[in-house]
C-alpha cells in the first residue's frame, strides 16, 4: 500500500498509508536518483504539509548523480537530502548522521521529571492522598519515580497525605520551595498553602516526562473555546475497571461544564489506539499515561496535531478547571522545544 | 512416610517426616477413638519435644466415645483435644475454632510494620542511600512499604539520601521523633543524628514484621559468645547475582570477623530451602527476607529454633557489629508475644 494508489481499493489504501503516518516520527523518502514522478511530488508535498521531518535519500550514487531537477525540488522546499550508494556504502554514515539530526525533539532528549527544577538542599513536600486506587501496601509508581528523582537531585523531601500538609508546612523552619500534590486534592492543598509557594502537580511533571507539555498546554487553553454541541474525547491508555466516581467518565466531565457552562458531549476511547474519527472532536483530553512510554504518548499529541485537533491532558485541565492553571505551569521550565 | 516406619528405608522416611515437622506451624493429630498404640504415643511424645502447637482429634464419636486413656494422657500431657464426627459433623465448628486458638502467634496477628511506633504528626526521617542496587528510576520496595505504612498512620515523614540528613535535620523546626535508616549507612547516620534521637533501620522493622523479632534478637546476643572454629551460615532467600563487596558474601563476614576477632568460617545457601546440616552451625544469619512472606520466614525461624540452632539476620547483626544494638532496638515494640 503507497500514498498513490488508484481507484476505490486505492482509497482505503491510501488512508491505511496515512493512517501509519499519522503515527510516524520522521520520514525517509527513497528514490534512485531518477527525476521525481508525479506521484513522488505529491507524496513529498503531503508529507510536508503533514510537518514529519523528511530525509531524501538518492540511492544508487554508484550508478548515477541525482537528477538536477529533483536536488532543485528538495532545495525549494526546504527538503534534507542525500546521495548514498547501498552497495558501495557511500554516505551511509553520513545519512545515520542525518537521521538523527532531522530527529524531532521528543526522540533525542533525556528528559527530567523534577530534577531541573529543583535545587540541591531545596525542600520539598509532596502531597500523595491514599485513597481505594493506591496499591496495598505501597504507593502508586509516579509518585515513587518523582520521590526518586527528588532524592538523586538532593533534594529533602517530606512526604504527606493531604490531612497532614499543615503539619509538615508547621514542621518545617520556613517555606518549602516547592510542593507537588496529586491532582485530584489540589482545592485543598491551594486552601492551606500560602500563595507565594510554588506550587505544581504530579501529572503536569509527567505530562512534560511523558509528552510535549508545551502542545498540552495550547490544548489546554482550548477549553476556554468550547461551544455548545462540542464533542470530547476522553483518551485513556489502559482500560482499567471504571470505579465509582471515575476521574475520566465523571469527574472531568462534571468540571468541564461547570467551568464553560456549555452543552458538551463526551467519548471515552480506553485502550491502545486512537479512535479513526479524530476530526469529529474540539478538544482531545488525555490520561495521565501511565502505561504510555514517551515514543507512545508523543505519538498520540503528534497524531492529533497532524489532524488539526487540540489535545491535553488530565493533569493539565484539572488544572485549569480548577482555576490554577498559571499557578501550577509557573514552576516548570518547558525546555523540549529549542 | 510417618513417624514410625521401620528398617533403613523407614529411618529414611522418618526423617523426611521430621524435616516436614521443622516446617510445620501446627499438628492436628487424629485418632479414631480407639487406645493409642505404642508408635502414637511416641509420636505425641515428639511433637511434644518440638515444642509444636498439637490438636488431638478424635473422630468418629458418632461410633465410639474416645477411649478414657487417651483423654487422660492427653490431660496429663497437656495436649488439647477434641471429640468429633466427619460424618455427622458434630463438633466440626468447635474444632476450627481451636485450631484458630491453637494457631502459633505469628500466624495470626496482622503485624504493623512501623505504624505502632509512631503516633499522627510524628516527624521522621528516612535515610535511604541510592546505590547501584536500587532499581532505576524507583526505590527499593521495603522502603516504599515503610513511607506507605508511615502516610497511613498521619506521620511527616522526610525522605533523603544519607549525605542530606544534615539538611534535613536542619530544615526542621525541632528534633524529628524517630530515623529510619538503610543499615549500610548506619554509621554515617549515627555520625549526624543527635544521641537522644530514637534511632531504628528498615532491616530491624522488617524483622519484626516477616520474622520473629524476639527470636532473632536472642540469635544476635549470640554472636558475643562465637567461638574460633565456628561455623556461620550466611543464609539468603533469593539466589540473587553477587555485586562487588556483596554485603552476605563479603561485608558481614568481614565485620563479624572484626567484631569477634574470632577464626570463623563462613557458608552460603542461597535460595528457597536451609540445608540439611543445620545442627553444623553456632550461628544462622539470614537476609532481610524481602523475598519471602511472613509465613515462610517465621517457617525459617521455628525450624532452627527447633534444631536448636540460633538465628539473627542482617539487619540485626549490622547494628550489633558496629556498636548500635540497643539504640536500634530501643525504638521498636516487642509486642508479638503475649
Amino acid at each position: 500500500a503507497g500514498l498513490d494508489d488508484m481507484g476505490e481499493l486505492g482509497e482505503k489504501r491510501i488512508r491505511a498509508a496515512y493512517k501509519v503516518l499519522f503515527k510516524t516520527d520522521m520520514a525517509i523518502f527513497v528514490n534512485d536518483g531518477s527525476p521525481f514522478q508525479e506521484n513522488e511530488l505529491k507524496a513529498l508535498q503531503r508529507l510536508k504539509e503533514m510537518k514529519l521531518p523528511v530525509l531524501v535519500i538518492f540511492n544508487k550514487s554508484d550508478l548515477r548523480k541525482p537528477h538536477q531537477n529533483n536536488i532543485e525540488f528538495c532545495q525549494d522546499n526546504d527538503l534534507a537530502w542525500i546521495s548514498v550508494s547501498a552497495t558501495t556504502k557511500e554516505n551511509i554514515t553520513v545519512a545515520k548522521e542525518k537521521i538523527i539530526e532531522l530527529a524531532p525533539f521528543y526522540l533525542k532528549e533525556e528528559r527530567p521529571l523534577v530534577r531541573d527544577i529543583v535545587h540541591s538542599g531545596d525542600r520539598v513536600i509532596l502531597v500523595t492522598p491514599i485513597d481505594s486506587s493506591a496499591p496495598k501496601g505501597r504507593l502508586i509508581l509516579p509518585q515513587v519515580q518523582v520521590l526518586r528523582d527528588l532524592l538523586d537531585s538532593g533534594a529533602v523531601t517530606t512526604v504527606v497525605r493531604e490531612f497532614e500538609l499543615n503539619k509538615a508546612l508547621k514542621a518545617l523552619k520556613s517555606e518549602p520551595d516547592l510542593v507537588i500534590t496529586d491532582s485530584q486534592v489540589i482545592q485543598r492543598v491551594v486552601n492551606q498553602l500560602p500563595p507565594q509557594v510554588p506550587l505544581t502537580t504530579f501529572s503536569i511533571l509527567f505530562a512534560r516526562y511523558k509528552g510535549d507539555l508545551e502542545a498540552l498546554i495550547k490544548g489546554c487553553q482550548k477549553i476556554d473555546e468550547l461551544k455548545d454541541g462540542d464533542r470530547i474525547l476522553i483518551a485513556e491508555a489502559c482500560s482499567h475497571h471504571p470505579q465509582k466516581d471515575d476521574i475520566g467518565r465523571a469527574k472531568i466531565p462534571n468540571w468541564l461544564k461547570n467551568y464553560t457552562q456549555k452543552d458538551l458531549n463526551f467519548d471515552i476511547a480506553a485502550g491502545s489506539d486512537f479512535p479513526d474519527n479524530l476530526e469529529d472532536y474540539a478538544l482531545i483530553i488525555h490520561c495521565g499515561a501511565c502505561m504510555l512510554n514517551q515514543k507512545e504518548m508523543n505519538n498520540r499529541i503528534r497524531e492529533a496535531e497532524r489532524r488539526g485537533v487540540p489535545i491535553t491532558n488530565y493533569g493539565l485541565a484539572i488544572s485549569k478547571l480548577h482555576g490554577y492553571f498559571e499557578r501550577t505551569i509557573a514552576p516548570l521550565k518547558i525546555p523540549f522545544r529549542a
